[in-house]
């Protein structure tokens, strides 16, 4: 299998790279830049792969579909939209991990984004490549967003099965820097993250669109949701931990068999028997970890999601659709066990 | 003026001795141990004070009534209970950090705490010295928890005012790692809380029946509150994340408006005008900051407080205690200025 | 091929767990508890493992030897020394993780871990397996210790060519906290090591008789080493700085030349052509990174290496010594990209 | 007294601020900016200081005379040069905390900052304001850079005892990242410092001579000295780690008798009668701690300095320096107790 990888600079790309190079069916990866810049070796680009003798070449739609079986890509929103067109067109396979192709609404992500969107029926004929849940891809697969991968996972069997008051879901978020990519900002100064906590985009993350459209898709009484968005001084990881209110009275045991019964066969996803997950537990692999509680004083539901966002928030999850695409083995190239400590 | 300091050595201790040092109205600070142990040099005890000379003596109450005139307890919840009865029943001024006498029923501090309670007349003798609300003040001042502290400020508004709905309310809570002292525990070892978030005591925080107890003190239809507390990766801070449905449709302003009523005169807490206060803007200060948003989409109104658990969460507001139950100016003693960077 | 594993509950252990489970020449992997308790799931032991089958069940060397290719030890000095010694006298294949065959003088080992040593004539059959110069091993591998293999990999090229006066080597090495284990110390809390430095066993670390050791098998001239360990604000990864006299004028060109020669063939040493190496780039992987400065000013040479303390510092190169002794491609199971970020 | 700050946006400045606005013999802060700007408040410019009132006025150096009595420049290497010239001519008191005065050579300066330097009669009437040991102060007072300041103290008793090889000084110092101040820079995104450690400005640091020029002040037979910068995941802090050759056979014992004779009458340095300081017991103060160690298997002497690089490595010593030209008690406005934990 002949893989092509665009945009292999950012922490994303750099996770698929590795990712794809210990992958047990994929034969070369042909990597891409997103702009018309020379060839130039991968070391020169990513000094920390000092060994590697790979070549960056540009962009050109054509080849990479002459080239390769599939393509990926690890560019940004807004640059992903326009390279990966002629494909999408072409019905070439693809795993798009920005967010250009996950929204149904151009004026959604026009709204969100604050950019025009790609037309309405590309934009139609991408799948929303939620890997645990969503089994049947298109050959365009627009790989969810970090948060909404961690959200979603602990939201699908509380609206799926109605268990809860769909207009009382509350989120509280919490990432690490490298959500936010390399991109140097005033925020993400090692002065300002270290031993402080941070909110950010306030009700105004892009997450939230592509959250509410796959909820109403659920479950159509879902008319909103409030989710915050805290940066934690961690470079990996993020914790999405989830409140809503009952729709009856409930116990934790029955809320955790409705999520082992959802979970069942997954083998990425982890409903702990007790207690709540943390960050460490997923760090380094293509999991989420869950945990449940019903508190009766209060008859609010807490679920507690864990993802490593690079990994099942991005590259990980990407391959996992790549496998699923292929229809190899879902766990191929995947590790499971957490790099720890 | 002649302070009393029992419990020296733990983070509360260390830095209740380092503000009292530099309180302007205090002459002299006499260290007494928890035990009945010989006599120890204080840098013997805490060598980080390598040129302090000062010696901490047993605890013996009519010793410590004869020679100062208010008694701070930094002491653990359990011990306190013991050692500074005498004191309150000879109502000798008292400033107590521990959880011992905040709650009016021994019923209440049983469940919590898993221990015995002091007696119902020493707890009701005691009064909640939540420095920014409560300013009639007994002889013996129970100080507030972090948590409390934080959650309380943030809610009192909210509460008071009956501007939302009393059975909604949740707090996501945040806290350092100085916040469970520095007794050694597989939580708090360095690899447990580096890069992770962890939480612990899920609805079963020691300060949720404080919480409790003060909020229906100011609206009595307040049912329970949803609480749960996550370990950060930090050494200082609390930042309380609070959620709850409007009572009816409002706006940011009408919410921030009954914020800046409520604390017009208080020179601790600060109202942000506009967006969310980060950890680092009131570490190393007696300050609570606070933001606020309503959500119109979802009717919810969000506060988020946040405070330095071991000043206005401990040591701070015991001095603010201090000066306003000596009538000394209220800001004595009491650094506003974060330690930034 | 059958492994056993015993020890699998430390920071090695799970770690070379981990990479057994995804080496390619490991058909099963035993595992086995150093003490004679009952058998218990790994998942029990290791709750971060909660979707593994697998078993720990109590070490019995001959049990160990029938049902295995090969035995690693992951278990403390101490208690290496006892459960191995009838391997060894079995010439049974082990790699030993532990500090207890690395030494070859009986006096060495008690003086510097103050415990008595294993009989000289099995401290004998054991060979020091610093994965990436002594590729004659013996069935008993001792494999380095972290601080050793950084150091003396930074070493070699100038001690083995004499590039050096020999009396002037000073290693300042830091560390982050899992080097020390996961037993819980007032110096591993989060609160003592974050934004902190600490100096700990000044010329008294148990590594610098082995560095001693390999160094005078080098050359004989080499008297002595300072050596310091300060621990750093970090979860994983170890900088050897070092510091040495030239022996003559020479250049910085002139001294990397020297290193390129010596690690020519090694897929696992990466000598910087500039610059000087972070941790961050071995980090996740089985390589030591190396970076070289002569200043013509001070007549000093300046090497920095760094590693994994958990991959190259410990699993990491035993596996490498795993794949050396049954003579399997040397980069099998290893990683040699970084998990990065 | 009426003091002006120049720059007091940087890390520095707002430090100074701090400990100015609780100095008991400052009247009155007058505020500046560098540039010819219109007047701004403060919190404008520094949001974390909300319930400041002050303006910050555009420096004019005649109207800072007139209402001054001295002035602070908290403003970087090439800018203090242009602003502070007027002052230093009207032989006005001035406290730089920039570099741009510590050089008696203009040819040095130019070789190691990159820019003119100031005239060099300017330069000889600047004093280097190394505050425990100088206090002999013209007006205008050069302080110190922190990386010099913790390096000096640790050598001072060394080299003007003769106690060591002069050709023999190597110093591994490692600094948080608040050193190098605010501006965005890749080495200073969080991802990039957090877990890691990265060396930088290999023997080119701005520092490094005006600690030559200091060392041979003390004693002209030292040539030259090896220095090194490491920047470690922490906000705050230097540790400089001090290697020399002993002169002569030693003791322990006698290297500390040595520095506790130089430093027995100053308040701010301590010298350990055991064990090597850590960076958290200087944090938030004044203070230097020092530890030594004579290995007399290497014959080698190890000095470990730690500062607060804000504190006594910037603002604290500036205040000390104030302390010293105006006569004022030297602690006056300055903590000694650690800001712990």
């Amino acid at each position: 299998m002949q893989v092509a990888l665009v945009g292999v600079s950012g922490y994303s790309g750099m996770v698929l790279y590795r990712l794809l190079k210990q992958h047990p069916n994929v034969d070369h990866i042909n990597l891409y830049g997103h702009s018309d810049a020379q060839p130039m070796p991968l070391k020169t680009l990513v000094p920390m792969y000092q060994k590697e003798t790979a070549l960056v070449r540009p962009f050109v739609a054509a080849t990479v579909m002459a080239e390769n079986d599939v393509c990926l890509f690890a560019t940004s929103a807004g640059v992903t939209k326009t390279l990966a067109l002629p494909l999408l067109q072409a019905d070439f396979p693809v795993i798009d991990l920005s967010g250009d192709f996950r929204l149904k609404q151009p004026a959604q992500y026009e709204q969100w984004y604050h950019q025009p969107a790609a037309p309405q029926a590309a934009l139609m004929k991408a799948s929303y490549g939620l890997a645990d849940l969503n089994v049947d891809l298109t050959a365009y697969v627009a790989n969810p967003g970090c948060y909404a991968t961690a959200t979603l996972l602990g939201l699908a069997p509380l609206v799926q099965q109605h268990l809860i008051d769909p207009t009382s879901i509350i989120v509280d978020a919490k990432s690490g820097v490298s959500g936010a990519g390399k991109k140097l900002a005033p925020t993400s100064h090692f002065v300002a993250v270290n031993d402080n906590l941070q909110l950010y985009k306030l009700n105004q993350h892009q997450h939230i669109p592509e959250i509410m459209q796959q909820l109403q898709a659920w479950w159509s009484a879902v008319p909103a949701l409030e989710f915050t968005t805290t940066l934690i001084p961690v470079t990996r990881g993020i914790m999405s931990s989830i409140y809503a209110t009952a729709a009856a009275e409930t116990t934790t045991a029955q809320v955790l068999a409705a999520f082992e019964q959802t979970y069942a066969d997954s083998p990425f996803v982890t409903v702990l028997p007790t207690g709540m997950p943390d960050l460490k537990q997923v760090i380094g692999t293509n999991n989420c970890a869950l945990g449940v509680n019903y508190n009766p004083v209060t008859h609010k539901i807490m679920v507690v999601s864990v993802i490593d966002n690079l990994m099942k928030g991005a590259a990980g999850q990407a391959i996992q659709n790549l496998n699923q695409l292929f229809q190899l083995p879902i766990t191929a190239g995947l590790p499971t066990l957490p790099v720890f400590p």
